[in-house]
């Protein structure tokens, strides 16, 4: 479904009169991403010029505003190119929030009462599943623990997996090496891209069995490339071999289609959310029995608060969450909300691990650092979205040097 | 909901080589339709310089094209800014097809074979619901009468509704004359805007049916404004007014809460689809029981290739069809597909108008016509897409004179 990927991002720094900063962003593939700046450039006018304070007491009003924008909602709503702008804005506060008061965005959010958690959610399409009262009672069900939790993630960090060995196109001597070192690694799980040709996928799942033995989780993704029927009788193939979880069976729309391929490919596991636009789909994704991990992505939804939305939601149907990363920046952003996630709302890292791809955190600041199969917990203040300003001038759209030096090739 | 829409259109001409032209428009209501040109712009590379015959010979070709791009296919998938800008080039690629025959859209593609229009379609996402072999079977079991619903359409037109008597913040008095006006005008079906306050609607339904008598029926509108629960709860308020849909209870992404709320205030009927951004939702509307009445946009989804699938899936369904129009040429595009559905797929204009809203139509080309209640068959070449040159000029934002005035002003 993604053939030539080519990993960009629409970068957002809010700068304050008093020097500090904060920085956000919106990742994408390559073409289009001139459309998401010029949302970002429409909406951050009401951004610009407003008072740092106000902004970052409570993010949660610069998000409702921005969301229900009464005339860029016709856009959405809540969906698509004005909603990523909205939260790589919504972020950026959140990451100057985070800087000034000295802390990893997870910490900040961790040190928020209940209250002021649940205040910076917008619950008005929600309540049929999760009222402002069940998730404060959500979250001090989780007080008592923090502490410990804390010191835990600090010292172990939080489970990662990865995706490298399983791109297609890999040959199978590649294939099988990759698995065997992302074992060697740490990976306790791993994951293949299925969908191509099933010949293939057979002989591939054939060979990524063989190679990590019968312990070790295999996911499987298959993009969105098929329809319901296909997903499942593609899967019932390759069900042999153990899969854990498939994941993007179909259209990440397709609630009740991934209801029912969940219920065909059982006892496989199905898995989506980098394309699930917002906190209503994952609602009904968990009250239709349509999934069962839950894959937050910090730029698809409408920033950290609804994001904190998704979080309540899965705990409250006890469904596991299992961010989705990679891009650019992708892994930086979201482990925040991850570890916040296990600090003060599900409390475990039980099922749960963070995808990770090992490219592109050279241009960050303060990149992820992932040992032995697990993120270590970022300590640095904001939410890891700072990029090296050298990598900025260099690939900046289009005047930077190296869009030059391709475009001249 | 939208206290202060700015009616506005980002504009699609597509000029050729021999000197036809195709217009398309993706309407908006204000800011952000910068956004949606730039949007355009971006997929407009897949068309210029395209061959004529080959994009009038398979626009659903083109369709899938843009839609599935691997790169923009990101932004969306298949939804808001990217989705709609797709859908106003496909338009304009219809409306240039239509042209060329010399004949209106509704014409062009009622006279087109089922095999034809089947393969116009994307069925990727749609085969649990609806099969390219259903689709053909249902096309041709309206073959035998589409010449004598072509003569009665010509003749007789097809229903319309009017919103024109329902906005908020008109006084009683004016409530009340202008529903009495609309039932004088020949309208059997009007249309209310209600969810800003219960007392006040207890009070304008009560004036309303009271105006209208017990045999015109009264649809009353949210625009979104509620959850599930409240929508439930204000409707079993209205219900003793015998209001005959709501509209827009609640979220357009939410399926479930839509299904819920029709079990919770039967007898009332329920109807969205103005912001229902796609084919796969409007299958899991139509799949979950979750609505009576389909409200199709020209301007929300992938263009008339799209909609052809949703007219289909709404037949397969026996769900009947009231397009949402209004804003800057709704009404032109849509009144299209409303009559190729009668004439060519569901037979029929039982329980089925088109929305009217009498404003801005002076600045097309081709507009709509409405008497006795009554939208006339358009009969001049094209999909009636086409502004006014001097509309055009006088209004282009951010040069023409209108606006220059309106700054000064």
């Amino acid at each position: 479904m993604n053939p030539f990927p080519d990993y960009s991002a629409a970068y957002v720094v809010l700068r304050t009169t008093a020097g500090a900063e904060g920085f956000g962003l919106i990742f994408t593939v390559g073409r289009g991403t001139e459309i998401e700046v010029a949302a970002v450039r429409s909406l951050a006018g009401m951004v610009v010029g407003a008072s740092v304070e106000e902004l970052i007491a409570d993010p949660g009003a610069l998000a409702r505003r921005m969301i229900g924008d009464s005339q860029i909602r016709w856009l959405g709503p809540e969906k698509g190119v004005v909603h990523m702008a909205a939260g790589g804005l919504v972020n950026a506060v959140w990451d100057l929030a985070a800087r000034r008061a000295g802390k990893p965005l997870w910490q900040l959010l961790a040190g928020m009462t209940p209250e002021a958690l649940v205040a910076q959610i917008d619950f008005r399409y929600l309540r049929d599943a999760l009222t402002e009262h069940e998730a404060v009672a959500l979250l001090r069900g989780g007080v008592s623990g923090r502490e410990e939790r804390t010191r835990l993630l600090l010292e172990e960090g939080y489970p990662a997996y990865t995706t490298t060995p399983g791109w297609l196109g890999y040959d199978d001597d590649k294939l099988a090496r990759l698995c065997k070192e992302a074992v060697d690694d740490g990976y306790e799980l791993i994951k293949l891209k299925v969908g191509g040709d099933l010949a293939d996928d057979v002989r591939r799942m054939g060979i990524a069995r063989q190679a990590v033995g019968p312990k070790i989780r295999i996911a499987v993704d298959a993009n969105q490339i098929w329809g319901v029927g296909e997903a499942i009788a593609w899967m019932r193939e390759l069900r042999v071999f153990d899969p854990y979880w498939i994941e993007e069976p179909t259209s990440p729309d397709d609630i009740l289609g991934h209801a029912a391929v969940r219920q065909g490919v059982a006892p496989v596991l199905v898995a989506t959310g980098e394309h699930v636009h917002n906190a209503v789909m994952f609602k009904q994704l968990l009250q239709a029995g349509a999934l069962d991990v839950v894959q937050i992505d910090a730029c698809r939804v409408g920033g950290v608060n609804e994001n904190l939305a998704i979080l309540l939601l899965a705990a409250k149907f006890g469904v596991p969450v299992c961010p989705h990363a990679g891009g650019v920046g992708l892994c930086e952003l979201v482990q925040h909300l991850a570890m916040f996630d296990f600090v003060a709302v599900s409390g475990s890292t039980d099922n749960r691990a963070i995808e990770y791809v090992d490219h592109l955190h050279e241009h960050f600041v303060d990149p992820v650092r992932v040992s032995a199969g697990r993120y270590l917990a970022p300590t640095a203040p904001g939410m890891s979205a700072e990029m090296v300003a050298g990598s900025v001038a260099a690939y900046r759209f289009p005047d930077g040097p190296e869009w030059a030096a391709a475009t001249a090739a």
